[in-house]
């Protein structure tokens, strides 16, 4: 409870290329600011957007130097990895579809990857997409950001440490309201539009975040499914609302739910889990609690950097309980993981991280896959692997 | 806002007789405070028990006259119907799988009833429990308690008013935690026995319950489910836990879940409600609240008697806002508004009122028997009427 | 946190007058209620109104025979006190400038008195009251009712026992909003009429209750004060505002704030205590929980019936932890407590209770006078015994 | 609602430099922060410490050049004033004492100052300071950091536009916990000490921030108060405990409370305000909401972002509605808007801004002066500027 302030210090920052994330452009805007947070990057290149004047006028209003913006990512790829002082990492921030043709260009150029979820649009881009990963030297991040949050990984250690005991069940939901209504703008637009999305609509764009909060806290993973999914929209081709029972290896089974179509719910992603021992949950809007209750004890309410919070998540957080942090904080806390783990893998040592990585995106498309699969078949129970 | 406080007056209460509620019991322990808050009834009969020195112990506790007393229902049943001043109605509060043929023998002789949910153990009792309602003059009341509180009840009146639009999603749950572990004690004995709960547990016991709540608040049922259900507590022989997705007549998907054992929860049924103007959301723990959040406009929080309740709930509660009502208020409401149907009845005017009733029952009991087919079918989809 | 019951069984219910509470009153209902919830009171006879046809009306409306509706109190007190079942307690619901000279009356002939809070709208009256309680065999009781709730009583008992450790801060508070624009209406009326009452507003009618409520959970009283009043609704005649900071005789300090002006509060009474051990927070609107706030552990949310709550506060709670009780409840306790305290008056036993008496009730009106003796000397210091 | 993300671009960023600050120090790491999350700004020197070996360790850390870490402000002030690539501003984050000996050197050589509060440690150096500022042609900014939360802002212009209509009541409070029990650290330290912190222990830390945030969010100041302070731990040379009573010049009236030992608040400050049309509440510590309560209508809770949020605060704001901002985030909106008025000055443009000044900042050490003097008084009321 000392008040005391951490801001990581590098002497050197890595240099951090961009792909997507061109003016208008929401994700890219925050990988930016999670990049800066911790001052571990310098943004150096970027091939911004696929318009060759908006690349070049995004370029110049972040201040990349002008033989730095590029008008295609594979030309950034390719010159980069020629330059001495080339970009040693890439974030990739288009829509969906783009994400494998992307990222192949520069993992196999031994570019570190920081993409954007989900990993691809469809389930064969999925598995290109593993085998690229794997066979390239380059470490490569996936930013299911929510797992960056200091609450959220305590809930996964005291998971893991047993507290809950054995788990049962695992509630997990992400409703948000925006596409109520029909909706046209270039957030919504790519977002409604199976080619550049995928088959899922919200079952990909935050359903899978909720898969991947689950399975990051509980360590568990699901087997099969059965989803029910809706456009209730007129109109729109792929799902606004997913409603989904899972049954997870362990014997636990858990419901999920996702919605774009719920009126008040802004990003109301929250996660209830529950062992024979005791129960935890968190939101996402409140991120700075966890509440946590032992069978047949009082209630408690853990807060961020206060009593109770495991000295191991101290090193997620950069000020004292009380001062509440927020989503690009925990956006921050994958930069400044990946940050380590490039640096640790430069250095020839054990580069693993908290960050989720090509396994855990494998596992976000089968989610939406089976999502799809099951409504075509009525909503029948089907196998994530099938 | 003004502050001012309502007591219903009657100049002659109605003569109450209850079956069940003996020594322990709980929920005829509530039934008659409910009863009681009002002033409306008056207990003067009963068979409290079915081990004749219980009942007849429970009834002197209780204050009744000696020949009051009575050692089983058919008994009550026979000798009150020829008293002058007999019972007007009965509460029957017994286990699950005698409210039938407890209720069967008052309705055949004209006397009103209320019942306990869920209606019955069995989907066979229940169908010949219509008919014992509908061939009877007299009234059938049944206690799914939560409908009778006050902003339960605003809320189905603002999705009849069209407050919210066309209901596209509906999730309702109810969490317990009491049996998160192996429990022995007169409460827990029968809601875990089949032959006394019937085949659904925590699905029979406060699934209905939730159920009843969704049907309630929009007007609308549901026309087929899938139904995991679980035991969890080893040696368990009726479900413990239930996730469950909705399809509605209307088009409406919905999911629900009940649970007793999810550590941290007391009783925590919830309903979130969403159309495609607005949304809705109550919470029985705090039931004076009541979230309408309209698409696009601030979200609003609506207090029990503060501004923007409605004019018609005005007479469903008793004290100014901010001075809060509970359960037994709520459950007061059921009993107040059934005095008033019988009272009406007596005189031969129109003796509809908000109270569930048989048509509620059946249809709760429908939902407990397709759960457990659906569940016994590997969560396959069923009819609710197959 | 097994389910169970409970409602008191009273063999014969006391024999209860009242005096005031007729038609359109707010505080004559809900002292009716909550003597009926647990079946320990029969109202048998009423002084209900000062205007006799009012008081007729009233009497009839909740059934009084004919012969047992009062035109006056001292008519009432007379007869009652010479019949063979003549009324055993009468409430005292008038408004305050009536609540000694009714009492007195019942006091002198051994009827043991339930009266309104505060005790007089005078001190002089207050200290004529202290002697007529003090020289009659009758019990006094004082409704400051939300001494009631169950978790204000375990506040009570945690404080006791140590669990804070020395009582340092005191933050006590009573907002509502009713009067924020200028009120006619019967309730408004009397409580902005200095003659009836008393020279303090918003400290008399609700600063009181504020205070009762930091005295009776920290079992401690303030020695001085200084309070700064306003009157903000122009032409109001008693404040509607007042903002006081107190010392309490053990040396903690602390701040109390009423007001009728403060717009979004209903009742919104909140009581927040810290020692150098651990704080508590109790908040009336949502009165099932507590906040335990032990220093350097873990926040914990103590909930009525659930982990946590002393055994020794089950008495007070009907219903299973998650199932909300509320202020008729709470009122109910102290009704309950009255008639366990009179039965055992009549019995010759120990006849102490947790119902405030005379000494709290001459307390409450010394704060109030202190208040205005402070406010006038420019909010400067005073003694509360002064 | 649209979802879009924003980061202010910057061509060239502005020069930076830093006095104290150095490992360990809390604050400066958040500074630094909150100084990059825009990239807005270059730290390229500092004067991180008066030990010189910490400074010189310090600033490596931070990849400070070595000729750009200095052992003293003076030193820095000089050198860079030179410099044609000197710093254009500097952040000061000593302790309170330092302030202004370290900003008037700076100042006087026209290097914009960025400070942190409260101004300083007596009211003579304030008075000083002012004059030093005004005499300046640099540009002053005191972090009164919680004025950059976006709701905090809203709030202000509710007020300013009349939604609140007349402001009558403002209750403020700033309770901690972290002092409840004597602490030895580097922040305990200082903060405990009269030399370093000035006369006002926890009115000087907290309790500034929570007059200043009156102030900043009604346009209203103080004329005179009444101060109760307490210095509850034994040994404690300054007070750790605040009660004070405020008359605003307009006629409103406040209480403001301000503890360290009060456990279970870990930054708990909250502000609510009254006028006569309606009333405001904020949370620090939920910082994305504000309650806004109209007289007679439906209690609203705008949230950042969401519908209601005004037009004019959406600068303020990095990330969509339901993607909660926290301290750094509102701490950088300082930063960003100084940056904008730097820019502004140095282009001959009106360099207005919402920042707090030099005239807050003698408000607040005024506001310190005036409730070490009433203390001094046993209470009494003084005036502001007296």
């Amino acid at each position: 409870m000392a008040i005391e302030g951490k801001d990581t210090v590098q002497t050197r920052p890595i240099r951090l290329g961009m792909v997507g994330g061109g003016k208008d452009a929401f994700i890219g805007a925050v990988h930016r600011i999670a990049a800066r947070i911790d001052g571990a990057y310098d943004l150096v290149a970027g091939a911004l957007s696929s318009t060759p004047e908006k690349a070049l006028e995004s370029g110049r209003a972040l201040g990349l130097k002008e033989d730095r913006i590029y008008g295609s990512f594979e030309e950034m790829a390719k010159r980069e990895a020629r330059l001495k002082d080339g970009i040693e990492a890439v974030a990739i921030v288009t829509p969906n579809h783009m994400h494998y043709p992307a990222a192949k260009e520069f993992l196999k150029r031994g570019i570190h990857v920081i993409c954007d979820k989900p990993l691809t649009s469809t389930l064969a881009d999925a598995k290109k997409f593993v085998k690229a990963a794997e066979s390239s030297d380059a470490l490569f991040f996936l930013t299911h950001n929510y797992t960056g949050y200091p609450m959220v990984r305590q809930a996964r250690e005291m998971v893991a440490s047993g507290d809950l005991g054995t788990i049962r069940v695992v509630q997990v939901e992400y409703p948000q309201d925006w596409l109520t209504v029909e909706q046209h703008n270039k957030q919504a637009d790519w977002r409604t539009d199976p080619a550049r999305t995928g088959l899922g609509g919200s079952t990909g764009d935050i359903g899978t975040h909720a898969y991947n909060l689950a399975c990051f806290i509980t360590g568990q993973s699901a087997e099969s499914l059965a989803a029910d999914l809706q456009s209730f929209v007129p109109g729109r081709q792929v799902d606004d609302n997913g409603h989904v029972m899972l049954r997870y290896a362990s014997g636990a089974r858990g419901m999920l739910w996702c919605s774009q179509v719920a009126p008040g719910n802004e990003n109301n992603l929250k996660i209830r889990i529950y062992g024979d021992k005791a129960g935890l949950e968190w939101h996402q809007e409140d991120p700075n609690y966890l509440h946590y209750t032992p069978f047949g004890k009082p209630k408690q309410l853990l807060t961020r950097g206060g009593a109770g919070m495991l000295d191991s998540i101290a090193s997620a957080t950069r000020v004292p309980p009380g001062h509440p942090e927020g989503y690009l904080e925990g956006f921050a806390n994958l930069y400044k993981d990946a940050a380590d783990a490039i640096r640790a893998h430069q250095s020839g040592k054990d580069a693993s991280s908290l960050v989720p990585g090509i396994t855990d995106g494998l596992a976000g498309v089968r989610f939406v896959d089976a999502c799809v699969r099951s409504s075509a078949k009525n909503a029948a129970w089907v196998k994530l692997d099938g």
